[in-house]
């Protein structure tokens, strides 16, 4: 059978085995190493707590580190789509807070592996980089979204600004999330800090 | 002789030889991974290039990345100093600009040295991480300082917020700066970034 052959209900199962075996990897990856600590686990063991053979880790993950941190890149693409769905009246910066509210949702609705995977990240900050490399990739695609989106070069310095500092925004909200441990709701944290972007970042004592 | 009883003049000199021991293997690393390619230099060539042994070169740098790129830990507790420095009345935000004046002074003096540095960052994306990866311990420090400047817990949002934005800002302009050659000043550049942030980064055709 071709790719061409299959029908839609067969992709979408499909798809959506693949997405749980995905899940299932990077849950048994993050609860191990909250366990164990990032050196005492290894892909074998990940693989056999997620009942599938190391060879198959390899289809989803390159590496361990992947597992951990790398589901990121499968939002990217759509958030950026989700950000060019906005209407062109709404403000870039509005823009990105309106588009970022489903990928809220997404990891309040995952809050257990947000919060584990945050906690590794932080107590593990040979992470942290890994962290911010995806954030770079990602970056670079946003820009150009947001260049056409204001009608500005993709050289011009707005959109590559705004990209970077909505992204600090946003993983400071995060990171926030996870040291209370997700008492507080992450569209409030992501409120208050792009509520402060659009403000112009004054300080707390000028608006008490 | 103990450090004790060593002369101010002496400890002047012996800093001095040793910032330019620094400088002397930073720019030989710089240029090396520049022509050849980061995979194809080794410390040893760095050594050799710099005029000194490789034993030395560790007293330095812990590995060849970072002499490419580490020297901005030097600078963060000196910046950290100037914003502390800068009068109470001042915004917090206004206070990171002013104190980056020195910083940028700095790096436009050493112009060749940092638009080299950019290059090589750019052109070998592995390095991007180690970059961002010191920017994590200088966000840490830098927050507890504006938290204790704006009166807040160190837990409250704002100094976190304010960190992470202006040191993406930061990047951003720098990286401009290196696309751009160095034909725009980076004081320029950042003065465009933190005024865009001071506005409440409004979309560019608003301010047209």
């Amino acid at each position: 059978m071709t790719d061409g052959s299959t029908s839609p209900a067969t992709a979408g199962l499909r798809d959506r085995k693949k997405r749980q075996t995905r899940a299932a990897l990077a849950t048994a990856a993050l609860r191990l190493v909250a366990e164990r600590g990032l050196e005492h686990v290894t892909v074998e063991e990940i693989s056999e707590a997620a009942d599938v053979s190391s060879r198959t880790f390899f289809n989803y993950f390159p590496s361990k580190d992947d597992a951990l941190i790398g589901d990121h890149a499968v939002d990217t693409a759509r958030f950026v789509a989700r950000v060019a769905e906005v209407p062109p009246e709404v403000s870039a910066l509005a823009a990105i807070r309106t588009a970022l509210a489903e990928v809220i949702d997404e990891m309040q609705a995952d809050r257990e592996l947000w919060l584990l995977r945050m906690e590794v990240v932080t107590r593990n900050p040979a992470l942290l980089p890994r962290l911010a490399a995806l954030g770079v990739e990602a970056e670079r695609t946003m820009t150009e979204t947001l260049a056409a989106r204001v009608g500005v070069p993709p050289d011009h310095g707005f959109p590559a600004l705004l990209t970077a500092v909505t992204g600090a925004a946003f993983r400071t909200a995060m990171l926030r999330w996870a040291a209370a441990g997700g008492t507080r709701s992450l569209a409030e944290l992501a409120d208050e800090a792009f509520d402060a972007l659009a403000a112009g970042l004054p300080d707390p004592r000028c608006t008490r």
